[in-house]
């Protein structure tokens, strides 16, 4: 099991830059005030794909060799990390196969349409979802991309930090979702690759607290039938993320599910920009402890802004 | 009456510059490939209060003299105009007494009342709103600072085509919403002053048409009773804001509501931004219109994101 390092996410970042966009490091002295700090939003919800999930998955097609590339992608994924894969390989002329589960939002099954993929719906479960992309694989021989279970996504996912260290070096704590934890182990190495002393948070729904439960107790474990507004978070760490994670986050911080909609609403009115319920999470955090972030400097990844605007929680 | 010239922008812009946010010109690769045609969308749902009023709110009251300012300002307004005076009066130490419509969206009657203005609630016609502000002033001496019929006012709403113009010198077409008709006066005494090939559009609701009834029969004419989704137009043009219009700009286009939810949807989930239905009469008119848009450069002013996240048309 190969852990990134630093210079991993530093050569994904050369790799995939001119794909990706660059997205803006905003400020909102309204939220500022009302939460006595300095907070800065990495807005992948502007990311292609409207997520940072197009980061990973562009690594990850990048780095295949010639002979995968004939043979395409699969993935299964909520949504986000399909897309992503979806536009990733048609930008490369690559095939792209990918399993969602049926109750997937709308707007992230047409958008997986929208970019050519093959889509096979399967029951919104891990396991069916695993068997649905084996079958592909054994079938097409197409190269299995996983959300999060994978170097080169993980990799990808930590140039979102690289941007941020970039506009504003002095921060001093940095904190992202974690559902399966590709985005949180890209964030941590890098920000610990670069400074030890900023601390690196995890944000997770408390209704689907995997992480946190695995994280203090040393022991991975998976959330069963978890339900949360916070979508994008319903997966469970792997053992690859876990140890990316054990080694390079400070804490894990739940959140309930009052705090994200309050926080998603809060962005939305005061920052006029569109997140989704995932990306909430990382001010729920500050807005729950705010004991932990009075007058700090705070890097807040924001994941991205696919929302089904018929079914908002709010 | 005196009409606004080129160079009363340019000294507006001057006046305002360090009290106003420099917002941003938005591009949607997406969005040009529906329509195609190149979009610059200059987005003043980042402005200060989530609208371009607080452009010219700032410049009215900076306008003042320093006897005037100790009286105070009034107006009447169905919301972000409001909000853009209390906070322009509040941070140059100045009184607002606002008149606000009974019906006026929550989250437009919370933002004034945070700034710390008085409000006067009425009832939604315009005959209340001036009886009501008339009343005030008769009682504090507060100057009223008119939401359009105002040259001040009018100047200031013209700055963002300033800054649009400094950002994209070459556009073809610069399309603004118009209700009470400050903003496209402004836009188009900028634009016109700049360059007289550039055609400047107002984008209307056809539920509100008062601008294009009076444009189109050279009478100046109000809308009774308009219902809108667009509930920043559902003013009427005054002498001041039809006579400019009259002069600068070329076509009056109507939209339809469905048209413009559309379009508000559109925008919302391919550009991650809020904008309220007002502003999204700009892309109705492109979309209704297509063939008078084709592989144009077109600049769009985005007019405000101030949504009541309850009360969404779609």
């Amino acid at each position: 099991m190969r852990i990134p390092e630093l210079e991993d996410i530093q050569a994904a970042h050369s790799r995939i830059k001119s794909f990706i966009h660059r997205t803006p490091v905003m400020k909102s002295q309204q939220l500022n005030e009302l939460f006595n700090c300095e907070l800065f939003f990495k807005c992948e919800n502007f990311q292609k794909v409207g997520a940072f999930k197009f980061r990973g998955a562009t690594n990850a097609v990048l780095s295949m060799s010639p002979e995968e590339k004939l043979r395409g992608v699969v993935t299964h994924s909520s949504g986000n990390h399909a897309a992503a894969l979806a536009l990733a390989a048609r930008l490369n002329g690559i095939k792209a196969f990918i399993v969602m589960p049926e109750n997937a939002p709308v707007v992230k099954k047409n958008a997986v349409a929208g970019y050519g993929a093959e889509i096979t719906f399967c029951k919104p479960t891990l396991q069916a979802r695993e068997d649905a992309a084996r079958l592909i694989m054994e079938k097409t021989g197409a190269t299995l991309i996983h959300p999060y279970d994978n170097f080169n996504v993980i990799c990808g996912q930590g140039t979102a930090s690289l941007e941020l260290l970039q506009e504003k070096v002095d921060l001093e704590i940095v904190i992202a979702p974690v559902g399966g934890g590709g985005l949180l182990s890209g964030t941590s190495t890098y920000i610990k690759g670069i400074n030890k002393s900023i601390q690196v948070f995890g944000a997770e729904p408390l209704n689907a607290n995997d992480a946190f439960i695995s994280f203090t107790s040393g022991i991975l474990t998976a959330s069963v039938n978890p339900i949360t507004c916070a979508d994008g978070l319903l997966t469970s760490l792997s053992e690859l993320t876990f140890s990316v994670i054990r080694k390079n986050v400070d804490k894990i911080l739940t959140v309930k599910e009052d705090s994200i909609i309050e926080c998603m609403l809060l962005i939305w009115e005061r920052m006029k920009i569109i997140i989704e319920p995932s990306s909430a999470t990382v001010l729920a955090v500050v807005k729950e402890n705010q004991g932990l972030f009075n007058g700090k400097k705070i890097g807040l990844i924001i994941s991205g802004g696919n929302v089904d605007f018929r079914k908002l929680p709010f």
